[in-house]
């Protein structure tokens, strides 16, 4: 048994994925779960995803060997201070956050003497399905999980917390907390803006339904995270608001030179921005296929 | 059978597949190609994609009964006047490429009386692999193929090229030139630009390395199509210039927007752009998934 009693406070797809993969596994007694809604409880229950629940977070949490928040970020944040409250001597607290300065920053000020148990995560998994009805047990299987563990952070904690994502197949690796926040906003939140942005985009268009009736199979690869949750999105960018502008900007610079290429008719500089890309992106397709490889 | 002689001008991923289709389902009785490179069309007749071939484009094109110019834009509207020259009476001229205007222009400007023998397509079929050995018999099945006719074209041209594409089990659709370059330019030559765009500025950040290693599933199925040939796409580009930045600059006004509201703290106006965003991804995949089924 790697935990006695875990508790998930919200759960949706990451929490409820987490939670069937360590009962399957048999490396949790009893999973306790929290939410805002009861009926999303009830739910979890039906599906077998945890043992019981409580809609009184203290409750929830008092009796946690490892508590994992499993909320958007604003909420993370905001329940913070009650979840530290009800911790039990010796419990560690995990979350997974896609931006981490935030909630490490919110952790300095109400944590106090606690701070050290905390040990904030970073799953690399998802779809662009939200809620506990699209969770999984597979979902974290060879999928990374970033740590960023910072100067106080226990090493017991940690190690604690590392266990239980490798236990349910991930790759688990440490990132500084600034360090994270940069490398997720270049591969993952900026991304998502482009997508969320070519979709509104093209919805306001005038020929709207021709547009989409066209569509071809790239488009629907391309635009597939526009279908995440808003609401997930809406507290990262706020979240990881500086990093997310300033990659933004060196986009949006980049938009300009294809711009600049295509008005001036300079072909040796628009064949240029293409190859490297293609060259970049071939590398990364080489890279990943050696990971696959190498795992299976 | 169909077509008695089909000559392929360029034996690319989509001639080269065009070519197989039509021999596998025996429409054709002989396909013959015609490459700048000999070793292209010695791969292809080697691969059983085509009967035999010519490095003399006149030669190529003179016994043909239907002519399929598979090149990228520039490369077709520098051909077209040679081609021309050698089509036999009753031959029927076709082309693959992805923006319609500047091939039609260039067949008013050279074609003569032979105009009304032109059929101007453009297959939404590919993948980001390009060449004869990435070709095969089934990439048109259930993708459409739209044909662009103008008020000159032949009723009898369009009718057989209609009917070649549906037999290699493409669901084929007219619209009108200007249009279609319109439409093209939101749902595929846009997107191609913001992969291009983005992978190029990872490319150049200073974590490049972890960038790339950190990426997750998303942004491979978001930048897939940066893989795609810089040639082609530089191509295009200038082909649909003038479409194109119109939906670049439209594009970058809904960058501009949400950089707006992370700036402004207006939780409002991003929820909004991302709500609206879904809405209109949801309903895509929707009506995809009606699509899919009703043709099952």
């Amino acid at each position: 048994m790697l935990i006695d009693h875990l508790s998930i406070i919200g759960v949706g797809l990451i929490g409820g994925s987490l939670a069937r993969a360590l009962r399957k596994t048999k490396l949790v007694n009893r999973v306790t779960g929290c939410n805002r809604h009861e009926a999303t409880l009830k739910k979890a229950i039906e599906l077998d995803v945890i043992d019981d629940y409580s809609l009184n977070i203290n409750e929830a949490v008092s009796n946690a060997d490892v508590v994992v928040i499993g909320t958007p970020l604003s909420t993370t944040e905001k329940l913070l201070p009650q979840i530290v409250e009800s911790l039990k001597p010796g419990a560690v607290l995990t979350d997974v956050g896609s931006a981490k300065a935030g909630v490490v920053n919110k952790a300095r000020e109400v944590m106090g003497d606690r701070l050290s148990c905390f040990v904030p995560g970073h799953p690399i998994a998802g779809t662009e399905q939200s809620g506990v009805e699209a969770s999984f047990a597979d979902l974290f299987v060879d999928h990374r999980v970033i740590l960023t563990p910072f100067e106080e952070t226990d090493t017991t904690a940690h190690e604690l917390i590392t266990h239980m994502w490798q236990a349910v197949g991930a790759d688990v690796i440490d990132l500084e907390v600034k360090h994270h926040d940069e490398v997720l906003a270049a591969t993952s939140h900026l991304p998502h803006m482009l997508a969320y942005a070519l979709v509104d985009c093209l919805a306001g268009m005038q020929e709207r339904d021709e547009i989409f009736k066209y569509a071809a199979g790239g488009f629907a690869d391309f635009t597939r995270i526009a279908s995440s949750s808003p609401e997930m999105w809406h507290d990262i960018c706020f979240s990881n608001r500086e990093a997310l502008l300033n990659t933004l900007d060196v986009f949006s610079k980049h938009i300009d030179q294809i711009k600049d290429a295509i008005e001036k008719s300079d072909s040796d500089q628009l064949l240029k921005i293409f190859q490297r890309a293609k060259q970049a992106r071939d590398k990364f397709t080489a890279g990943r296929n050696q990971l696959n490889n190498a795992t299976e």
